[in-house]
């Protein structure tokens, strides 16, 4: 018994979610969760198959990349889920994957544009997608400096993590996060089928215009405004 | 014991259908069914996972939007439903989903064309696209104005809803619908297959010909005509 | 007891691959069985959806379109089965789907070019697609017609139907057959991956090259030569 | 009982996992497996298709193709392996799938580039695709000189089979191999995945650059340098 195993249990139901959605091949993904009561979060393991994960494998560390419970080496991405944790009171859970479409798009170093109400459903801009470090950012502690790199480009283009909940690594891949485990998991398969649908759009109609800011309004407040009224 | 019990039934069976055809990522989608005898539509309740569904959660409610059983809220699109059924009186069930080639196509903002037999076996016109709606309509109810948005389509290109069964709302996303709930789902699932292969024959040969009016007659009638001669 | 019994159950067997194989949605396919000694074939009944089909259901007709066993109406496409194995008398089976890829190079009109070796190994020239039918023949008698343009198109290019066991009808979607349901059916799957393989390959390099002769000749004598190595 | 038992069992088990992996279909792929201490391989049987595949069923060879134990004639691609064997002493398995999006670019005949991290996990250099063959190599001994074209090409290219364990045969399709049995079929999945986000990204953005060398080199590192941190 550990007074960490609810955020255990929690964090490895969240990360059993992403091969069941199809995010991840192999070990191409992690999930976290914080207690913030506790200033802690719960990480996978590094490289192990989802399919010998269990609850006692994950790894507990405070935001300053201590180990205080767990056997294993955590995730080889620990330390940027660290940072956004540290810069990012709101967030309370972070997933990483290298989903197929959202990857693509991470590649391509494009923001994944708002071309439907798919997208506007879940943020009223385009995803960004950070550019790629600098050679010194990559050479000093890289997970690290990919972290501050999240940060940077939501500090630059004046967004709030609040609002936004998903976003791309140029060259790497998507990262997500929200309030809870499963809102953060959610994100991750909503960002995969909008960077589909966008993909998509663009290849039948090159020239599909960005969706007009009426409708992006309209479909967010019916999910996220004062007056909302999708869901219970 | 309720006198919608088996409208409900009815209602739940064709929801459960849209995950099991792969047309529905979460809740992006719904069905209703309308027991025309009697004035009403059963409807899915607003975000509630398909998992956690059931006939009795299951809402029902007249043409002008009054709730006359469920202790739910209806999904957000309902008022969108209740104009088509007040308008389109052949029309029985209605499915509107967020399915992806249909989806990128509305984003797309182009009708699908009629490029070869699968769609001519289910209707004789291109799949049209209705242009967004102006900030107006927006602003003023939006999802009754989505209804109108549709019907005033169908007007302007002079289509019968009885022909054509299916279409997309521009930036949005598809609706289907007919005169029974399977016959609705089962739109859905074949204008999700439809737009699949008109982006591929696009992708392969962007100058592929509209289908010839003598093959489009000829498709239409073996399902449809009065000397229709598929199935039994 | 019948003495069709045997090939209605190989009928059954063999149209009941198409859903797992992923080559049909719905009933958008059929395949027919042939047995040559009692000049008769079964077929897939018309419209019944696959998880309704059953042994019994196969219609059993000769070539000339008399029904000889069944109480449901076969196939619509029966006529241009019936074409076929009175006009090709190798053919033992056929197969007809409205698989995903191979449709739409039907859509678009084009042949399917030999690209690669998984082609090569299958048939040694491009997959043939025969051109729109004339507005004269779709208003004569449609299925039977189609029959014809396949047959004109062998004959066109001088192909053998034992060479190349696969084609596409313009506009419409594949045929595929082969010595035995099993072969036809395997047809139809490889023409499906083909057709998806050469779809990407020219959208990755459009100027992709035709496969050069010797390799054509070296990989489908492997499988289908005098000292073919392939198999058991 | 056989001194090759664990071997066979080893073999049959890695070819299992290319249906359970998506990577073939039907029969077109096979895996070997060799035991250096007893300069042997096991591989699959030719045209066997995998449902029918039992660990008795494996052929057992030398490195010069004599056939040690075995009823079953081995992969017709058997030669190729052995010359692979032959050169390459540090190979333990090979792999050899027609996987849909790397046989794409195979018959592209492009390289694919290193676009993204998540190629740079695996290799730091494009994944080579050989040229076509010469028409002499071809009519001489063809898997053999299937063998002799990887090797050149890796000669060519001044690239080490350790570093990267995956490669094209121009208008055929890929090869990967490792260490392990596990190793070279996870380079197949990781190869088809790479060709797939590859394919991908270049539709989104043709300008997609190619990853900067410092960030090929700090993934790339992160799971094979000498500090090495993902894992356990």
């Amino acid at each position: 018994m550990s007074q960490y195993d609810a955020l255990k249990e929690t964090a490895y139901e969240a990360n059993m979610q992403l091969p069941k959605l199809g995010l991840v091949l192999f070990t191409f993904g992690n999930v976290s969760v914080a207690d913030r009561s506790k200033n802690v979060f719960a990480i996978k393991p590094s490289g192990v198959p989802y399919e010998d994960l269990s609850p006692e494998k994950m790894v507990i560390l405070d935001f300053d990349m201590t180990i205080l419970e767990g056997s294993l080496r955590p995730s080889s991405d620990t330390k940027t889920h660290a940072v956004l944790y540290k810069n990012w009171p709101s967030v309370n859970s972070i997933v990483h994957t290298h989903s197929t479409y959202a990857t693509a798009w991470a590649q391509s170093q494009l923001d994944i544009p708002i071309l439907g109400t798919t997208h506007a459903d879940h943020t009223t801009t385009d995803i960004p997608c950070a550019p790629p470090m600098s050679d010194e950012m990559i050479q000093h502690d890289y997970e690290t400096e990919t972290g501050h790199q999240i940060i940077q480009c939501f500090k630059d283009r004046q967004l709030d993590p609040k609002e936004t909940e998903m976003m791309l690594v140029g060259n790497h891949a998507p990262f997500t996060w929200g309030s809870t485990a499963h809102k953060a998991v959610y994100n991750a398969a909503v960002l995969e089928e909008v960077a589909k649908m966008a993909y998509l759009s663009l290849q039948i109609n090159p020239a599909a215009p960005r969706l007009k800011e009426t409708l992006i309004k309209k479909h967010y407040e019916r999910k996220h405004g004062d007056g909302a009224y999708y869901g219970q």
